[in-house]
């Protein structure tokens, strides 16, 4: 059994998605692990995680608009906003979509369906270094 | 030490709740693990996981309701429509719920609550064959 | 390898946010794991898990009041309200945010980031004890 874990950056440039399935998946190939799981965590709480939709990028388009409309900047009544109006905003998002993802590994591979991608959901609008760490747990 | 991963086919009949504790419940059994995790995965972009109240029906009626007042497929603005209404909104409706799942095995039990059920969340009208790969790890 | 489940009781006192950090941990070091992965679960269908900005309370402020706009106890057309107004839309809440959450660990420490918190978020008017139950796994 094989206990392992490990984290890298990504920059990102505000707003939006940033894939990161290939860099989890060449973690994932280091390790020599065949069965068990993969556990992606982001250690931020303006930042989140979101399998989505990779093949159209109109999918993720939608996915972006739909959280603004959701949660504006100018949403009536926040009072966290020390760092503007994209701060407390940032964190709703956050908790609306998820700061953990576990898939399964089986035959040395992400047990991915077709269509999923593993995704950065940036909320701030400027620039961040964001890290993620992952765990992975196998023989 | 054991690490599992399987898979299982659940047929839907278009949008809904359709509950799966029992089959996780049936794989954990077969594993004869008694401490550990397992991790519950929807290898889907247009259908979702969430743990609900699995006593009275008309919880999982208000959930349904609920998701399509605030994902409607008229949602304005969309434009990720290639295969119909219920295309970008199903995507939607799963990011704001759960792909991944992570339940706590105790005395070879998911040590779920009283009233919490399992259940796949299919977002698109049409009938699909969902596929749930279940972790296991544990001794 | 080592698998161990623990769970612990937080009292609550109603809607609201309550830190959980320190008690998951304290029983990840009391398991002399070093390196894998803990997993903080909810027993219960209307509270739920939220890794949250842990620094200024106006952020959990926010979380708090954008949670009762968004599924106000009056929300048009719910039907599962037999223990009250604060029946259905609890249980939506918690699905909007998260049942389970899993924090990789490294150096026998949790790797949360600078600012984050574990909370146990309960969405009932009236206090009640809520389980949470710790699944760690690791050497």
């Amino acid at each position: 059994m094989k206990a392992i874990t490990e984290s890298f950056v990504v920059p990102t440039r505000g707003k939006g998605t940033y894939e990161i399935t290939d860099e989890v998946a060449r973690i994932l190939k280091g390790s020599g692990i065949t069965t068990g799981l993969a556990t992606v965590f982001v250690q931020h709480t303006s930042a989140s995680l979101v399998i989505y939709e990779n093949a159209d990028p109109t999918a993720r388009a939608d996915l972006h608009r739909f959280f603004e409309d959701m949660v504006p900047e100018d949403h009536p009544g926040l009072i966290h906003t020390a760092e503007g109006p994209d701060d407390s905003t940032s964190h709703l998002k956050m908790a609306l979509t998820r700061t953990s993802e576990s898939i399964p590994i089986a035959d040395g591979e992400l047990q991915l369906g077709t269509w999923q991608g593993i995704y950065l959901f940036e909320h701030r609008n400027s620039p961040h270094r964001r890290i993620i760490t992952v765990s992975l747990l196998g023989v």
